[in-house]
């Protein structure tokens, strides 16, 4: 085995037992040495993520890419927030979520415990390293970070920066650890280290995210991969749909809960098509249209089959007219992704079916998709929004970063 | 991909869409069908049993196995018993279990939703069959069952008298179905059918439970091996003890909450040692001890650094005396599955520092672990005992088997 991932898998099992007993004054002065420290050391920081920049643009780096590796006073100042939102959020540890005392006397609580050691699989972006630790730390787990190699330099210097903060409040050092080694094969035995992680999260674009998934015998919560539809229903009100058509597809684009297609009810096509193409003209949305799309609007480019499938994360929109509610929610189950669905209706049937049958972590009648994301749910906190159904689903919150374990008194009860 | 196995996910992907709209009605009377079904067809049953075991028989299968596989009268009335139970369980489909309204209007409700698909790999025990279905039905998912080749015309049979009462009440065929090909290649498949099965669970012994984590990139939870500890603290009281600890071990000894580990505080081992061995003496438990257990129990046999480690299912029990409780706690951290650790103690301050500081699905002061499952727990079903961190822990009832969505209420809002 790697001696890189053995070492650092090991120091953070024996972490995570301390961590499993800390209580939340500890974590929170941590978490509040965290946030000075980005503070005090930013210079330091910047200076590490000009060598990423320069090494990146070398290698010929394009921009959306080079703008999420780099960093800014601003930015530093934004993940030091960040920080302190989340030791300012309750601590779900130690919580009982439940107590029965049984016919037999025995008291049996069930508790809010840690996961314990927390691996985190990301991409070039240096601010989800601090990110990803404030979270892990204020839930009592240990975390291994494994971010893209553009970042190495970044991470490693915001961990050490921050570990030492960690430690500043007598927490052990295998409470935040990065791996140095960014090679895939190292990835690989990371998605396969079941003695020492008890729980990976990907964090990215799809292909990492499915990577994780196929490769990991650790168990995994997918995230974050957003196919979302909106339908406009023959009942729906058509100003509603338009502002939420517009608001879901144009409001940020490159995010998972943004709108990629869009399905109308053939009896409203006509009315509202032209009315939500101009809604989208400010924002130069290219309409990519099923026949019967555009017979109403000409102008547009023909979607292909593959257009439906695809999460553009850009200011596309593959739009169909369907006959019927079902042949919508048919269309949604065949191409979703589980992520978030919406529907425009006034029909009270409809909207109750809509939201019974479209199986997706959630489900909007009369609102844009674009509210599923852990702060406009009120969980003050997001670690990622889960596409599956175990564990967590929707947008996670501190509570999905939790296990449960049962403590039960007795005074000498045998079966 | 085998093509049995394209066409069953695809049914039951099928199927699972209609069961996520199928009312309580509509389940409770298939259950009450399939458990009249087993009634009535019991002759059938019995004889497709009795070919299995002359085969099994013929191959030499031993005493325990065999037993296992053995249909009875007595044995299908309990399975009947058992559906008819989780016929009168309370739905927990369709629940709200949270719901908050926005500042901004928008009402978030957090429901109990299927998982989808459930696939259930396990070993030569038909009764396992009908439990599996009923279980997987009153939560509203599809369900494939791949089980133990011994008893595949078993299984066969007990599936179709199911799958026809389940169909008379008017719910779909793919709602129920079993693997007809046992081949190991096509369990291996099994375990990757992401595209149709959203959660496995293996039920059987801890070489099956591994083999399916290790080899299934679809989700799993594992359940079941139990290497469970007792520890007699310097403080237990010493009556309350030995029951508990000839409880632990000798009142089923081949189930997975029984104990397999004695420790036991050196200030207290000379007057606990020898009162245990009394307890445990008309069961014939042989006893395996550390070199200070046998200073004190000379006639038994020493301990190896292996028998810590083993899961007898048997009337053989591993003993060690430890210096201190930490000692324990520390045993327990090496040897434990996760599944259920006891401590006996009057001393307040060890109860809670145990209870926080051991990592296992149920941890007791005072109590037999023999208490862990989901009947005793009040749960009213049990599907196995978790013994992972992520979805469920512990004893699994019905709520094991369910995921979540949001469903959310809107009036035009946009962000």
């Amino acid at each position: 085995m790697n001696q890189e991932l053995e070492y650092k898998g090991k120091q953070a099992k024996q972490a995570s037992k301390a961590l499993m007993c800390a209580g939340t004054d500890i974590k929170n002065t941590a978490l509040g040495n965290m946030a000075q420290a980005l503070q005090e050391q930013m210079a330091e920081i910047l200076a590490a993520n000009q060598m990423d920049l320069e090494a990146a643009k070398e290698k010929g780096i394009s921009g959306a890419l080079l703008d999420r590796l780099t960093l800014t006073p601003e930015r530093i100042a934004s993940m030091q927030e960040g920080i302190l939102q989340i030791r300012d959020l309750e601590d779900p540890i130690g919580e009982t979520v439940h107590m029965t005392v049984r016919p037999n006397g025995l008291e049996i609580g069930k508790k809010r415990v840690p996961v314990g050691v927390i691996g985190i699989i990301y991409e070039a972006r240096p601010n989800v390293t601090a990110d990803a630790a404030a979270l892990c730390l204020k839930t009592s787990n240990a975390v291994i970070l494994r971010g893209g190699k553009e970042a190495l330099r970044s991470n490693l210097c915001i961990v050490k920066v921050l570990s030492q903060a960690i430690q500043r409040a007598g927490l052990p050092e295998g409470t935040l650890q990065i791996v140095e080694d960014t090679s895939r094969e190292t990835a690989k035995e990371l998605m396969k280290l079941n003695d020492y992680i008890d729980l990976l999260i990907p964090r990215g674009g799809g292909g990492l995210i499915q990577t994780v998934v196929k490769e990991s015998t650790v168990p995994v919560i997918e995230t974050g991969v957003g196919n979302c539809h909106t339908y406009v229903d023959k009942w729906a009100d058509l100003e509603k749909a338009a502002a939420i058509a517009v608001n879901a597809k144009c409001s940020r684009p490159g995010v998972c809960n943004a709108m990629e297609t869009l399905l109308v009810h053939k009896d409203v096509a006509a009315a509202f098509l032209p009315r939500m193409a101009a809604g989208m003209e400010p924002y130069h949305v290219e309409l990519r249209g099923c026949a019967q799309t555009r017979e109403i609007l000409p102008a547009i480019r023909a979607a292909e089959e593959a257009d439906y499938a695809t999460e553009f994360l850009d200011f596309i929109l593959a739009v169909k007219v369907v006959d019927s509610l079902e042949e919508a929610m048919e269309h949604i189950g065949r191409y979703s992704s589980g992520h978030s669905e919406a529907i425009v209706t006034e029909n009270y049937t409809n909207a109750r079916r809509f939201q019974q049958e479209v199986d997706a972590a959630a489900v909007y009648v009369n609102a844009s998709t674009r509210f599923t994301d852990g702060f406009e749910f009120g969980f003050g906190a997001e670690i990622g929004i889960s596409t599956q159904k175990m564990h967590a689903r929707g947008p996670m919150g501190l509570e999905a970063l939790t296990s449960v374990k049962y403590v039960i008194s007795g005074d000498g009860q045998i079966r």
